[in-house]
This record gives structure tokens, C-alpha cells and sequence, in this order.
């Protein structure tokens, strides 16, 4: 196989996102694209006239021309459309969140494996210039052993009626912590609130305990007047300021760290701190979406697991999944190991 | 009584500022500073050669020259230097936070009450102009019904060996929330880490919860590379952007708001947003530790209540108090009602 | 007529956005595109089949099909390709700067009159959301009598081979200040230099003088690591701070003012500062060249002036045409009245 | 001489900082200060009740018990203060800008060095923290060969009655640029306005002009609503942003640079650009003006030139008195070597 023919399922906020970068990937040709929507399909002729549009998701995944699916569809339909086309044999890529649970994740994971077929979160972010110098920066111990992950993603709206504010903005973040830091999570708590009296979160609040003394937490909104993309990363030698909203500046590594040691009468710790120059490096500018569709068409092609793979995603819906429980159980810690 | 004696007991980080302010208050005069430390008397004879330096607390608060003592030590000595004070007589100003728990608050707060004694706590935040404004534009209902508070206070030190981070930081912002929103809180949910091995949090997360869809959040660490003071303030009108790095510019009000409708046949809700202009307004730039010796003063010469009384000193003990055993009991809600 | 064929000459840096924009308005057609390059027409087949992509100019300028030729191609071609359009009866929208010198311009001016055609100078930016508020903001005297205008733009590259860093990046501002202030100015002062030992200024400053004590400045870079899009407009009730870089909050009113007195022995000036608040108004967000496209259609269709109208486009040529003289006299005043 | 006696003249703006700074000094005694006005002397006395205070400046340069005298009081005053101190064997420091015009520095210079006296000019900023590390990194050659510095000091107020804002705010950034870049300027062009109808400009623009390619341009305005503080310096191998606006990173250096060739038919210039990582050094902290105390002093004492020289004072001059004479002849060129 050495074209690997692909469809994909929704046209909605993403999927032109996804039309575009699948269609010039020079790997792999895009051959249709289902949507329920007329208007959707119009738009997708006007721009793509090449490109076979279908109403069906099943002429997609069923197609005996389709190799690989992209599923880019609202959460609650991932698990069937991607269980579906696993079925038929085909690679499939889901939008993050990859399933609305961690059993459908472990069946749609245990399907692929059996099947010998590629399946992919699409967590985005992993192949952004910036978290690709952050993992090469943690990995190469620049900061030294990482001590905490705090992270805020905030603006105004897009309500979503279905998922709450974790499921709809902590994917992006989680994701990357799960990228960067490789221990495991023990456990969350979750608090968080909603002002449209529907039990759906607009604002939340998320913690992530491990077993070290690491510790991670998300602040999410859709209720802000300020929109903020904005994460902490510290070490015990350096720390990171990640801002995604910076035009080019994204990445700032901070020379700045504390070390403690007991004094001898043990009876008080001493903090020392320590503040020094700042590094801002250059980031690579490639559009991270042609990267997704880069790593998941290599990945058919030379069997091998791509770097935002299924066993990611499925970390980041158990953390989803455990935070529901937690807002629910009134910010009760909930056990994920 | 037309000219208050005053004494302050504690020359350390804190002291300083507040001696400045008191000597410069033409309706008091402050007769005698007590520390321990012979350094620190040696650099307030230096700065302030009028006022009398002594090295035991005894000689400030049971001096019959003293009508009102302010009380600036280290958390755990407030409630017994503040209770002899009050035994003695004194009308009593103590630093934030109040006292180490409720209980001691209790005590102090019915003596003072039995005594006929002004009893307050040192909130100096209240008397910023930017929180003043704040409370104006709250209380004319500029943003509507409040909906969420949400603050950060972040930076690189100073570790504290006996008390955590929100113990630290936090009682400015809550005594913040407490002034500014009325509706009483419910409960707490707190997490944190401690990297120093000493059980003493450096970074902690605090969710206060209310029977009303309100909900409040604070951020705390010692541990951040960068520093940053702010908090976000919505209501179903307007929100507030509260900067307090900014050096005039503190306060924005944004006419951003979001409302919400459930749809005919109930199956959704329907968000809408809105955004509009921003609006900064001037605030007073006098300084804030000068309005809290101003109100003491006066509450002393009118027998009033100051902004900054003992109840609001003792609601912010409340809530850290609680905070402390939430973390302890991994994140589980604690009721403060 | 009701409805324009229009031409568009150029498909480089610029073009697709014109050719985005004319074939999205409703009140004309965007037949057929010329450019030299077979790989701009290739781009443009992909992007828009619709259209016909021609080598020739000429095969747009004297087609019988087309009503309105846009122009976009390099500045000194402006003034050849404008005269051929206009003698063949065609409306004529112009890239800024309009033309190599106000000769030129004239020469258009009195041919397009003589011919009663539609010329029009593409000066975007006043069609944008910010520039439109502010012009409300000036007409309606809430800033006073306006007292200066000083920006500043500045980035790394695109250094031009042909034209200096003015005739790049100024007219932009140029543009906004004749629009804005209705005085006519006097004389103008210019310095720069050039990096590259090709006469092509990278770096230039320009003083734009009245009659009255209102004063002009711009500051315009190729060579600045940062970029800058920032304009402050001062009046003696209030001033604006206009950062075009901002996402949303471009253009800041500060009630900011100075006003001085003579002291009765007239001996000093006495001068009285005033702050207060800052207001950030919402702006139009739609997209300016859609404005300018829709200008231009309309004032063919209905026969009347443009508001970026071939006079304001003179007038920029004019201030720029005088700067390259200054700059050549070592910074002489050039008076342009 | 082991320790110095000083006595200073003037206790205005600056002068509490002057008397601080050499108050604080272990090499020099602070014996006396002259102020003309009873409630500045009265609020000297109350803060440094140990210095003598005096009505008439004769009495410090004319005391037989002072070494060296610090001028610290209106500029037209500065030459006759100082001539006299030089008169009568003092070492002298003079606020900036040292003198009101060349040939007053001349006469001072010579009569300084003719005693063997120390004479200094108070530029302040040589001795901070940022501009040391930028002397550092343009003398290593870090960012290549310097191609020009374009400085921004503008903000509301302080209007003075008989400088105009060049000879008030320029001397700063002057006093910068004649440290950190040693090739000597050519010419000047200077343009401005008054506002204030007593020919003292409050907005003026600066173009120093040199032999080689380099250029500085100066933007200094009182009528400003927003405080900037900010330089670019670049060079053609990396640029400097200075900002002093910033707590701590007030230095970034910009791995940018651009290079040009000509192509092979001589007929065009290519230019290519380059970006990458930014580095923001960590800044020495202490305060500038000890510094400046400590090396007038230990030049009085090892008999050596301070860093902050008259020469270097009568450069800013030089640059100050060629400004004024360009802005009254508009802006024509006025050379200064």
C-alpha cells in the first residue's frame, strides 16, 4: 500500500481543518467526506471540488475504496462510528476526546489491536512547535525533576449543550501533561459549577494528584471576558511559562528554582531561591494539524504507533471521565490507577 | 479621648510599613514599638529616633501611656498577645490572618464584645482603591448578580516554615470575596502539595462553595517563575479583571455577559453571549495601610465598627481553617456553615 | 448597471485578498485576473476555477466584458496600467500608494473626471472597525482640538527593492492621519538610512508640520526585531491609543489632558495635568478590504465619491514624494502647500 | 584623604535621592546640603537630623571642611555652582544635563583639569543594571556591528518652564547612546513643537547622524497618556530591546538579524532575514545611584576619571544645544564634529 486513501466523517468547526491538511498531504489521497448537513456538503464542493461529499457516514466507512477514517463528529458518536469502521478494517483517527468513556476507549483499543489497524486521538497540540520543544526541554532534564503542571484555558463561550467545560477544554491540556510527564496520576478531585441549569459545567476546576510530589491542576471557563492559554511548568532547576497566545514567544524557560534542606536542629526547613536569566527558544512553525494527519498516515504505512496514539487518549478520558465523578460526589477524590 | 497612644508589637517584614503609618496619623501618636531582636530596634531607633524602642511585647501592652495596640508577629503569637491586650484594656488592631482558628477568633471577638473594645483585623487590600471601586460597581449592581470569583497569587517565594501557602496569600483575597460578595459560603474543597517535606503546602488550590450558584477559586504558590495578582470577577452583566501588577489600570469592567434560555421543547439550552466595551476607571492612589491606621483611629474616637472588622477577620480564618483539613482529607468538602 | 464586472491586474502578496473580496460581494463580478506568473495563475485556478486567469493585462484593461479594473501590482506600474484602464473607460481602484509621484496622480485625476470614471486609491485601513471609531471619536470633539499624531511601524523585512521603507509601511498611517485631521498640512521633514548600500532607505522618520501647533510624526522600520503597529492621537480633552497588534482592544481613550495658564507676571506657564478613566470601545470587526471593495462597487453604482477617493490618495503620494526629497537634503524642511 | 566630606546643592526632585545614596556611603561623610527653601531644609532635618542644613549654597562649595560638592539644582544654574566649587578646590558632581551649553562645559572641563579636580556629570543610567549588561554584550560583539538605536521616553508631565523636553527627558537615552556606541556622531536634525505658546517644545523627535550607516532617533514627548520607556538597538548580527518599563526583564536580545548581497546582474539587492531565540539576562539590582556615589567617590580618592566623565556629559550637550538650534532653523541639519 503506498497511497493510503482516506474519508472523513463531519464537516463541521473542524472538519475543514481536517479536509485541508488530509488534502495536501501528499501520502494519501482524501476521497470523500460525510455530513449530514446540505449546507456542509455545499460549502465542502465550493472548496474542494475533487472531493466526493456524502451524506451517509457509512458510505465513508464502509466504502471498499477507504483505507484510513478520520471521525470528526460531537463526542457522543465516536465510539460507534470508529467501533464501526475498525469493523470494516479501516485506520481510523478520532477528535479528541477520543470515546465518552474509558470502557468504550478499552474496547475500541482491544478491536484495533486484534485487527492489526492504526487507531489515533487526534490531540492536536502534541505536535505543536511549542510542546515539541517543551518534551525535548523536560526529556533532556533541563528542568530538572518536574514538580508541578498548572495550567489555565479560559474565554468566552462556546457553551457546549452535551459536554461540559472539562471535556470540551481540558483535552488539550491534559493531553499535554500526559505527553510531558510520564509518571502515572493516582488520582483527582474536581470542583466546578453551571450557571445554565442544565448540570452541564461552564466553569471548573481540575487537580491531578500522583504519587511523587507532583501535582497538576486545570482551570477551565467558558465564562471569562479574557481569553487566557496559559501554563506552568516547574522543575527543581528551571520552570516554564508555555503562553499560547503569544504570536511567536510561546515557550519562556525560567532559570529560576528552590532547593530546602533541614537545618541541623531539624526543627526548621530552609528555602532557598534562586532567579536568573530567561530563555525564549525559536519554534518551529509548522501548522500542528499537518503533523496529526502526517504521523497518523506513517503510521498505516510503516505499522508503526503514532506518537498521540489510542493509549493517550484514553488517559486523557479517564481523567475526564474521573472528574464527572468527582464535581458530582462534590470534589471527592477519585482513584484512576 | 481626642488623641490616641498607640503601640505596635512586632518590627519585622510588616512592622516597618505599619509604624509609617501610624506615626504619619495626625489623630494618634505612636509612643512605643516592641521586638525581640535588637537589630530590628536599632533600625527603628535610626528611622524614628521620637519613638520609644522596647524589646518585651509586656512593656507595650500593659504600659497604661497605650489605648490601642497593633499587633504585627507571626500568626501563632496573635490570638495570646491579643488577648492580653484586650484584658488589659487595649482597643486592638492585628495583622491578617486574624488568629491560627475560629476558636481563638471566638474568644477574642467576645472579649473584645464584653469590653466595649474595638477589635480589628488588618485586611489592608479593603482599603485599596481598586477594591473599593469594586465594591462600588458590585453594589450598584453594575455586573448584575455575581456569578464567579476566581483569583491567582502567584510567585517565586518567600516559603513560610509554620504556615502553608493559603494561609500565606490567600486571607487578601478572601478577605477580598468577603467584602465584596455578601451571600454567605457553604463549603470548601482544597488540594495542594508540599515539595519541602515539611507538610507545609507551597502550592494550593481552594474552591469555596455556596448554596446559590456562586462559586470562588484561588490559586496560590510560592513557586512560580513569574508573579501574578489577579482576579476575575463575573456577573450576568459586566465582569471585572482585577490586575494588581497593573500600575494604574487595576481595574477593567468588560461588558461581556452570557444569558441562557432552554429551547421550546426543552431538549436544549440555548447560550447567547455578548461582548462590548471595556471600561477603566481612575481610582484613589492613597495608600492603603493608610486607610486601615485611619479607620482603626477612628473606630477607637467614634466607637464604630471598621470596614475591616473582627467578623470578616474571623471569616477568612473560617475558610483557611477549613482548607487545611480539606487538604488533609485529600480534597473532601468541609462545610463552613 | 447593476451589476459590475470587475478586472483585477496582480495576483502577488496582495491579490488574493482583493480577488477574495470582490468575488464575495454580491454587487459585482469578478471575471478575470492578470498576472505574468504562470504559478500565480495556477494558484489562482485551484482556489477560485471560476475565474479567468489571463497572462496579459491588457486582456483585462481593454476587454469589453469589464466595467471596474482593480490594480495591484508594483508601485511604479500604478500609474501606466491606471491611465490605459481609465482611457478605456474603465472605474479604477488603485493599491496603495496610488502613484510614483503627484504628477502622476494629477494626470489621473483630471483624466478620470474628464472621463466621469469612479478612481479610488486602496487605502484599507480606513475601512477598518478601529479607524471608523476613531474618525466618530474626532468629529464628534471628544478629544478637543487634536494636538498630535505619532506612530510608529515597525517589523523585520520585507525590505523592497525598489521602494524605501516609507513608501512601504507609511502610507498606512499617512493614510489615517489625512483622513482623521481635516487641517492640511505645511511641510514636512524626513531622515533614514540604508543598510544595504542600494539608496533604499530600511529605516526612516518623517515630521509632517501645520500651520497650526498640531504636529505629525512617523516612525517606520524594516529592521526592528519587534513589530510595532502603535498610533497615539493627542487632543487637549482627551487622547487615543491606537494598537492595531491588540486582538480585540485596538483603540484606547484615556481622559488624559494638559492645559496651561500665563502667570500674571506672565513670567511662567503654568501647566495642569488630568487623568481619569480609559474607555475601549467594541469595534466593527468586519473585515476592512470587504469595505473597500464595497465602496468602490457602490460609488460606481450610485456615481459618488469614494471615501478613500483619489484626492486622499494624492495627498499620501504627496507627503511621500516630499520625504524622499528631505531625506536626499539631509533632513531639509520641504514645504508641500 | 581617607574619607571624603561632601556637601550637596539643592534639595528638590533629586536631591533626597542624591543625599540617600551618599548618605549610605562608607567612603564619604555627608556633611552639609543648601536649599534655599525653609520647608525643604525642615523636611532634610526630620529625615537626616545629623546633616547641616544651609540657606546659601556659598556656605557648602565655600567650606573649608568639604571635598567635593554635588549640584543638584536647575540646570541655568548648573556652570556658575559649578565653577565656583572648581574655584575653591572642590571635586564636583553635576546633575544632567551637566550644563546648558558647550562652551560652559569647556570653561568647567578645563578649569577641572588645570586643579586636578574630578569633574562628573550625573547620568544616572550608565550605572544601572541594564545598560552595564548591554555595554557588555555590544562590547563582545554579540549583536555584530551596531546599525542603530531608536529610543521612545514619552509619558504626561512634568512640563518644565525653561528646558524644553529634549533637554529634560533626552539626556537619559543621549547619555546611552554616547556610552554604548564609541563611533562620534556627525550631524543632528531635530523637530518639535509647543503647545504651551511659550516656545518650549513638550514633543520632540531627535536624528543623530553619523559618517558610517549608524543612526539614533530620539521620540521625547510630556503629552503622552501612556508611559513608554523603551530603546531598540540593532545590530547586524543579533538587536536589543530595552525596556525600563519592565520589573526585572528589561533586556532581550533577539537572536534576529538580516544580511544583503547583490545578485549577479548588479541590478538587485536581496536581503535575507533571520529569527530565532530570545535570551533575557538576568540584571544586576542594585541601585543605580550608589553606584554613581561610589565612583565619584573612589575617582576623588584614586584619583581616577568616573565612568559617567565631563566629556561625556559635554557630549550630551554637544547633541542638546545642536537640537535646539535644528528645531529653530526646521529641522535643517546641524553638524557637531
Amino acid at each position: 500500500m503506498s497511497n493510503i486513501n482516506v474519508g472523513v466523517v463531519g464537516y463541521g468547526y473542524w472538519g475543514p481543518n481536517i479536509v485541508r491538511n488530509f488534502f495536501a498531504n501528499a501520502a494519501c489521497t482524501l476521497k470523500s467526506v460525510a455530513d449530514g448537513r446540505q449546507e456542509r456538503l455545499n460549502l465542502l464542493a465550493k472548496i474542494f471540488p475533487s472531493i466526493n461529499g456524502v451524506k451517509d457516514a457509512e458510505d465513508v466507512i464502509s466504502s471498499p475504496d477507504i483505507d484510513a477514517v478520520v471521525i470528526a463528529t460531537p463526542v457522543f458518536t465516536h465510539f460507534g462510528l470508529a467501533k464501526r469502521a475498525l469493523q470494516q478494517g479501516k485506520h481510523v483517527l478520532i477528535e479528541k476526546p477520543m470515546t465518552s468513556s474509558v470502557a468504550e476507549a478499552d474496547e475500541l483499543i482491544e478491536l484495533a489491536a486484534r485487527k492489526g489497524l492504526v487507531l489515533m486521538a487526534d490531540h492536536t497540540f502534541l505536535y505543536t512547535g511549542a510542546v515539541q520543544k517543551m518534551k525535548e526541554i523536560i526529556q533532556t532534564e533541563v528542568i530538572g525533576t518536574p514538580l508541578y503542571f498548572d495550567s489555565a484555558r479560559i474565554n468566552l463561550g462556546l457553551f457546549q449543550p452535551d459536554i461540559n467545560v472539562l471535556w470540551d477544554l481540558a483535552p488539550h491540556d491534559i493531553s499535554i501533561l500526559t505527553y510531558l510527564i510520564t509518571e502515572e496520576p493516582e488520582s483527582i478531585n474536581a470542583t466546578g459549577i453551571s450557571h445554565t441549569r442544565n448540570e452541564v459545567e461552564n466553569i471548573a476546576y481540575l487537580t491531578v494528584n500522583y504519587s511523587s510530589d507532583f501535582i497538576a491542576h486545570f482551570n477551565c471557563s467558558w465564562s471569562s471576558p479574557v481569553k487566557v492559554r496559559q501554563t506552568l511548568i516547574g522543575g527543581n532547576k528551571k520552570m516554564i511559562l508555555y503562553n499560547d497566545l503569544e504570536p511567536s514567544e510561546k515557550v519562556r524557560v525560567y532559570d529560576t528554582g528552590y532547593s530546602h534542606k533541614t537545618e541541623e536542629d531539624k526543627t526548621r526547613i530552609m528555602v532557598d531561591y534562586r532567579t536568573g536569566d530567561v530563555f525564549i527558544p525559536k519554534l518551529s512553525s509548522r501548522e500542528a494539524l499537518a503533523g496529526v494527519a502526517d504521523d497518523f498516515i506513517q503510521s498505516v504505512l510503516q505499522k508503526k504507533d503514532p506518537l498521540s496514539n489510542a493509549q493517550l487518549g484514553r488517559s486523557v478520558v479517564k481523567i475526564l471521565e474521573a472528574s464527572q465523578l468527582s464535581i458530582k460526589q462534590k470534589g471527592k477524590e477519585v482513584r484512576i490507577k
